[in-house]
Formats: C-alpha cells, sequence, structure tokens
C-alpha cells in the first residue's frame, strides 16, 4: 500500500483515508458495480454515471466503458486522451443518481447542481468524485472500430486510488464498520439500484 | 412475459419458474455480477465462470465476455458459434467456484464431478446451469480484434429466461422472500465472493 497523501488532504480538507493501489493489483478495484467516469479538457470537465464496464487484462490493468455519443463526456475524454473511473457508492447514490440522469449538453452548471464534490489528486488531469471507493486513471487506448459500433471505450491503467477504510492490503472489506456507506452500487433503471450485499467465503 | 414451460418442467423435474424474457429486456439480465459460461460442440459441452462480462448495445441485446485462450470452453464457442451466460446465485456458489477452478483440459469429468446440475430448454443447443437467476443464448459475432488481444468475445442475443422468483415483469425482485439464495455473485479472488444486497430507490 502506497502512502498517503496526508499535506495534500489536510490543505484540502480531503478525505484523509485515500490511499495509492500498486497497478497490479488496481483490476480488483472493479467489476463489482458501476462508475461514474470524469474527464477534462482545456479546462471544461464532466463526470457522469456509466454502468456498463469491466477490466479486460490484469497486469497491465486494461479496462472498458461503454459511453454512449451523447454524452457531453464522450469528446473530453477523445481530446484529452484520459479519463477516471471511480467507483460509487451508496453514500453517494443521489449525486451518482443525478450526474446520469442531467448531460452537460443540456445544463452547463451540471456538476455544480448534482451536490457531488470533487477533488484533485497530484498528477491526475481529471476531476474526482469524493465519496468513492476507489478512483483510477486510463489513457484511452483508441479502438475506433470498438468506440464506434458499440460506444466502447478502452483505457490502460495510469495510476489507482482506494478508501482504506474499506480496500486495504489488496483487498476489499466492506463488511468492516468503518466501511459503512462505501458500498458499491448496481444500476438497475428508474432511480432502483442495489448496493453490493455480504461477503461469502468458500473453500475450494 | 412469456409463457413458462410447464410441460417440459414437469416431464424433466426442472425448476418450474423459469420465464422466457422479452428480447428486448434481457439487458436487465446482466451487469449484476459473474456469469457462467455454457457451450457445446458435436455433443462436448463445457462451463466455465466469467466474472468479466457486460452488456454493450440494450436492443438488441449485445453482451460481452472475457474468456481467456487457456479455456476448454473457448473453442467450443468458436466452433458452434453460440454460448450462454446464466447468472450464477448464492445458492450455487460452491458450483460456480468449482466450475471456475477445474479446467476441462485437465479433467474430462469436469461437469459431472463439480456439483452443478444442468438442463436443456427447446431451442438452446447448450446445456443450462440449474440454480442460476437468469440465463441467455447468444449467437457469437465474431470480432478477431477484441477476441485476440483482450480475449473479449461479443454475442448477440437470442433467447433469455429467468426465474419469476426473483424476476417479474422485466425488473429483479431479489429482496422478495421466494427469492432467498437467489442473489448474484461477484468473485473477488481467493475463494471470496460479495453476494447482490438490498434495493435502493431513489428519486430524480
Amino acid at each position: 500500500m502506497e502512502p498517503l497523501y496526508p499535506t495534500h488532504a489536510r490543505e484540502r480538507n480531503m478525505n484523509p483515508n485515500i490511499v495509492r493501489i500498486s497497478p497490479d493489483k488496481a483490476w480488483r478495484l472493479f467489476n463489482l458495480g458501476g462508475v461514474v467516469v470524469s474527464a477534462e479538457h482545456e479546462g471544461v470537465a464532466d463526470a457522469m454515471a456509466a454502468a456498463w464496464n469491466m477490466p479486460v487484462e490484469l497486469d497491465p490493468c486494461i479496462m472498458t466503458v461503454v459511453i454512449d455519443k451523447s454524452h457531453f463526456t464522450r469528446p473530453l475524454i477523445e481530446r484529452s486522451g484520459c479519463f477516471v473511473l471511480q467507483l460509487a457508492t451508496v453514500q453517494i447514490v443521489r449525486e451518482t443518481l443525478r450526474l446520469g440522469s442531467v448531460s452537460k449538453n443540456d445544463n452547463a452548471r451540471k456538476l455544480e447542481e448534482s451536490g457531488a464534490s470533487f477533488f484533485r489528486l497530484p498528477g491526475c488531469p481529471a476531476p474526482l468524485l469524493e465519496g468513492c471507493a476507489g478512483w483510477a486513471l486510463f489513457e484511452r487506448i483508441p479502438e475506433p472500430h470498438n468506440e464506434q459500433p458499440y460506444d466502447l471505450f478502452t483505457g490502460r491503467l495510469i495510476d489507482a486510488w482506494a478508501d482504506s477504510r474499506c480496500f486495504t492490503n489488496g483487498r476489499w472489506h466492506f463488511d468492516a464498520p468503518q466501511a459503512q456507506g462505501l458500498r458499491t452500487l448496481h444500476y438497475v433503471s428508474g432511480g432502483q439500484f442495489y448496493a453490493l450485499g455480504e461477503s461469502i467465503n468458500v473453500e475450494a
């Protein structure tokens, strides 16, 4: 587990539990629920909910995510060449729904009016959504044969972080008392989500 | 909701709750956890767990799933041109782990020794795993530029079914008393899973 960013956190009143994740463990951040995608280009940022995301490679971690052509975030990714995927949680379920239901094409103040808070980390050129369980920065791998027909974007991991209250030593601990509110979310439709539930351990 | 297969179910002692899902709602079966992939070619069948799967299109429903080159199931899909994705559940967590940890390349009696039971449905050329929450048959869309570098397979929905104790009127009802044991699963590693948890409804 990499060191915290304590100075940075104190300066900005940031969540002090954020730790850097070793790149070879970053794939474990995903496959547990919907993400919020954020990106920024020339000072213009956006963030949108994306239910459909999955890893395709472990190390280097390569992620895929479906981003429709109608989204304001999409050209920000294409122009900046990178994007952040962050794991939305129960404690920000309302903000997540708003980030997924309002387009910045319709409301330039979408982020400000969403109720969501964002923060910055050194070396990350896009805003990060507060209240998530994990965050990861990806460099876009251009794949026009997937982006055009399937709206499928592909990214190679640059850096990853998690909230140490729910992710330590490369493992999730959602059942820990301090992890309350940090369970990940699956979006169904019509404002309905399922939170991640109990841990089940099976002996092989 | 399409009619049951009651005669077929009675004949084979099959789960009588299986209903057909309208193809335009089939995408809702997915994005909630790991799947088991099954396929059959010339009388040889296999089934394997696949944690990484997601939809890329709603209607027609197009799914993607990562299937490593080492898996016995992969050439069965390539040769038969189709595969079944089925949503593993808490009640078959041990069988799911075994289907994911033993290869038919190493043990020809993998399916028989897994503890898993399989059944057949009319029009489905691959075996279906009992105890799942939903099942869907896909026709492979050959995408060599994804299958080779990313082991990413793509399929167009042919037909889908669900267990009506947890899926009715195009919606999941995992909190219903009769749905006990049917919650979907997320695999982490080392025999650890997370079950899907509570439903959260947010007003937009």
